[in-house]
């Protein structure tokens, strides 16, 4: 017997445990669903809490991942939580942590969601897997897929810098270079993952089981913090890091392991910010960002274009854990990037910056309780992309 | 009543806790000793090896830190430790694993010494630090004075690669070119930090407090694998890693932890090998290399003009460990750092690829005993000198 299967986010229709990507009935993404009462039927979160080891393969009977099956590791997670020091006002008490997920195997967090849904695919008996990426997807796809010994083929946008290029190949990985824009690549990588039998590990909600990767981010903060946090914040694309995060803590409520919730603060950059436009106007459905997205922080300037539901998702999820979504201006991202660097020590990628200028934002306007406990995600390195800061430390944003 | 104090670590001489850098009498090089008698009062290591968390403070009974001295972290160590599944041949039941020490707050090894140097420079109520250094070691002394809130003057020898300049000045550190080779800089460093009364963290063993946080890799390393390894092998310039390395097994020893040693490998570029040439001619005393240091391998190209007696210090390490010296071909890291890619999905610093194509030497020419477990410490991120890696890729070697 299993204990998860794929089930339709929209529409509730349920799946046989397959390489699957959207509803037969609806086309709606997927979410994985677990038999939670046979997994906490022993006490489940205790003993991990107090157990010695890093690997998120410590939480797998959370994962949509066969019992015998082994899981494929470079070693993610077990990420640090450092307290800021210097950065953050810490008057009414609230305190400001940086999870870093810059300090993963490919420096990004995408290495939790990559090893799960490579895993699956090893599960499912693929020999290749396909993206399309302009980053830390593909770096990090290809180098799991090394490490599973799997052909991997990623689709990259004209104008993906050489740099992030020359990553995915150092890793072995095949790059095919699509004409157009990331949607455009998004298209192909679908239909030629269709083709050839591939796994499709695009990022945003497409590939189910690689979402569930994002939940072990929650875990590790409560056993980290001791505590369940007041707040989270997280640099959003399409937002399945978020939505992970939060369902992670769900099952710890579930489970009786905790009876708090945090709130979710999704952070995108004013340039191209989908979600935080329909939180803004109260819509219930996002639109796709149909202007030219015009910011820097390329890692989350995702317009939505042909899967806006994708928004839709994170915003539902934004609003159960009544949280708020909000945009950062470009000029605050550079800012923030050299305060977070000169007075924590912590260089991150400017997508990650977000979440640390949107903590400070909160702060001012009064959105904070308290001794309010705040996390922000620091989803990438900054000595990952160097070449873009060093343009930009010379003006020429 | 303190329970360390510094040691020469040629002749004997004892000092007290204070910025101390060498004998005053022999003018060697210094060791943190311990009352392990105190410390070890109590079993030690055993709750350690089930303890949550991964911080190197956990071990702070062995760093040279006053029992209620807050320590400056940026959330190093507890790094991953994976078995190789494609690059080693198992022939023999031989296993090779990986200690990615790339996967650390600023990619590399550095950041263990540098936090425990920067926790003492706090300790000794410093306002500055300097250090000479040409990548890794500026990089993480100005990270974590940025965490500390201390001044950080780096000088920075003349031909220093754009990337790394502009990584340490990102962290807010002050940067001084000095005419000449890294060997200059290093006297200038000495220099200023008598003058401004400043924490020198220049590498090599200069700074007795740094050394001692390269113990903690000995200590995860029984952790996670839960015995022994046979080999570890370690990338080498003047070689404080190594010896820590060593000396903390020696401490799980004397604490009853273990009655095992590892043998330790120092692995240099043929293009610069000191330690390894003595090694070869079985001298007791390294030489400085005189000629001009020929490798790619950058980060432990070290001739040890004007300390040769670090390499001596090193080399009677090895000696003890019945271990060996070896050098590599740049041709050869090349070749490995693809194939450590391309079949592990692990990117590695060029320097780091040193202990990875050791390993297969060692393996080819009948060194490595039947069922040997064998550790090569990743010292540091291939993402970390992608610029260098591009040109060699690209065939300017
Ligand atoms: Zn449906
Ligand atoms: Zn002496």
């Amino acid at each position: 017997m299993n204990t998860f299967r794929p089930v339709c986010w929209f529409c509730g229709e349920t799946y046989e445990i397959e390489p699957i990507y959207t509803c037969r009935r609806c086309k709606g993404t997927l979410d994985i669903q677990y038999d939670y009462k046979q997994v906490f039927s022993q006490a489940y979160f205790q003993p991990l809490a107090s157990a010695a080891g890093n690997e998120i393969g410590r939480f797998r009977e959370l994962l949509p991942v066969w019992p015998n099956q082994r899981m494929i590791t470079l070693g993610e997670g077990g990420t640090p939580l450092i307290r800021t020091n210097n950065l953050f006002n810490t008057g009414n008490n609230q305190s400001l942590f940086l999870k870093l997920e810059s300090v993963n195997p490919t420096l990004a967090f995408k290495d939790r969601p990559l090893a799960v849904a490579m895993t699956a695919a090893v599960q499912f008996g693929l020999n290749e897997v396909v993206c399309a990426s302009t980053g830390n997807t593909g770096v990090a796809a290809a180098a799991y897929a090394a490490r599973a010994g799997l052909r991997c083929a990623i689709y990259v946008p004209e104008g993906t810098p050489e740099e992030k290029r020359s990553a995915m190949e150092q890793y072995g990985a095949v790059l095919h270079t699509v004409k157009g824009h990331y949607s455009d690549a998004y298209r192909v990588a679908e239909e030629m993952a269709a083709a050839r039998q591939a796994f499709n590990l695009t990022s945003t909600y497409m590939n189910p089981y690689a979402v569930e990767g994002n939940k072990t981010v929650a875990y590790e903060l409560a056993f980290q913090l001791g505590k369940v946090p007041d707040w989270i914040i997280v640099p959003i694309g399409a937002g399945p890091l978020l939505s992970g995060i939060y369902k992670g803590f769900k099952e710890m409520k579930l489970a009786g392991f905790t009876d708090k919730l945090p709130r979710m603060a999704g952070v995108q950059a004013e340039g191209c910010a989908p979600i935080v436009r329909a939180f803004r106007d109260e819509e219930i459905d996002v639109q796709p960002w149909s202007d030219p997205a015009q910011t820097i922080a390329s890692g989350i300037a995702d317009p939505l274009i042909t899967y806006p539901a994708d928004g839709t998702r994170t915003l539902s999820v934004i609003r159960e854990s009544e949280g708020i979504a909000l945009a950062i201006a470009d000029e605050e991202l550079i800012r923030y990037r050299r305060l977070l660097a000169e007075r924590e020590g912590v260089l991150a990628e400017l997508s990650s910056v977000t979440a640390v200028a949107a903590a400070a934002q909160m702060q001012q306007t009064g959105l904070l309780e308290q001794s309010a406990t705040i996390i922000s995600i620091v989803t990438g390195h900054g000595l990952k992309d160097m070449s873009a800061a060093i343009n930009h430390t010379k003006g020429s944003v």
